[in-house]
């Protein structure tokens, strides 16, 4: 790559499902629509099976700092702890390098 | 948290699938028990739905480099361009920060 790469963050959040789904799937929509919004957002991919990975994409670390004490996303967050998963992993992470295909 | 926190390397994967998923799966559980095997290799998570997301953790960039370049796992990312994958996304990222809930 001859390209200058400026380094940007990733968030992984990892997670297990608990019995209780009511309401997950509207809010992690709504979750996903706000997050697009919030200064220095770059991008989200989400995909669940027998674990939930969602990675998110952040122009620096005060964006994820003020992302994660947004206070509609701290309700969420709450109620994921309360009802939704069973356990949880969040890794912040710096995107060094990237490469991407798009094939024929 | 307290304790000392030891940065280690992450390799997002994200992918969109062809149309031709014959041999997909099993080539897909065949590398993760190969890279469970390497030097280095700390984890992986994987999920599939609309966007396939592969996260596998590593000790340090040697060992992720090294890993690209097994002869096996050389095949199979082959295999991935010509058969299995529209489109892939790799990303080389530092994990600086993590914590972990096990809920009730």
């Amino acid at each position: 790559m001859n390209k200058i790469f400026k380094p940007y963050y990733a968030v992984i959040f990892t997670s297990t499902h608990s019995k209780q789904v009511e309401g997950y799937f509207e809010m992690a929509e709504k979750m996903e629509a706000l997050a697009i919004k919030q200064d220095g957002f770059l991008g989200i991919n989400s995909a669940k099976d027998d674990v939930g990975i969602t990675v998110s994409y952040w122009q620096d670390l005060e964006s994820i700092k003020k992302w994660k004490q947004n206070s509609e996303h701290l309700i969420a967050q709450q109620k994921g702890r309360n009802q939704w998963y069973s356990w949880y992993n969040v890794r912040i992470c710096k995107v060094e390098k990237e490469y991407e295909q798009l094939l024929p």
